[in-house]
């Protein structure tokens, strides 16, 4: 498996704009077996992105998908910046589901 | 939503066996929707926990349960150190499921 921390931060008072658009752009993601949206509790414009995949092929495939491609599109003037995602090699647990 | 974001370093050698525990020791969690044991690939004794809770609470209330209380007693001494976890709030996404 495939897993990525991720961070970015929002253009001021977007953060509730961005969260939109990555939950409704991530909802039929072939290979995708978590991906949770989170706020940053201590930064008003953070967000977290925790994600798991099958592997890497299939996180890359996702960046292909239409709905993943329109979602980063409206996403990109709303963001800010992100930081290098966290890799790490998912081993087992709870809440791991084949996805679309 | 109460999310975490953990990382701890096993003692050299028994990285396999801490996370043969924690997958062992977080099978009946109430109130747990995700609990994922990822590998560190950038240490070879690194380990990764991201956890989402239904709340802080839940979470809490998790170290009381005797399976839980179990693990933290047969990592420990398997366990050279933890990091302060990073916290997160999250609002939504996939792979979300209420536990046992």
């Amino acid at each position: 498996m495939h897993g990525r921390l991720g961070h970015m931060t929002a253009v001021p008072g977007k953060r509730d704009a961005v969260i939109a658009i990555l939950l409704d752009g991530s909802k039929a993601m072939p290979g995708c077996l978590s991906y949770v949206v989170a706020q940053d509790p201590t930064d008003p414009e953070g967000i977290w992105i925790t994600e798991v995949w099958e592997s890497q092929a299939s996180h890359k495939a996702s960046l292909s998908l239409p709905a993943v491609k329109d979602a980063i599109t409206r996403a990109r003037p709303l963001v800010a910046g992100f930081d290098k995602p966290i890799e790490t090699v998912p081993v087992g647990g709870y809440g791991l589901h084949p996805g679309a």
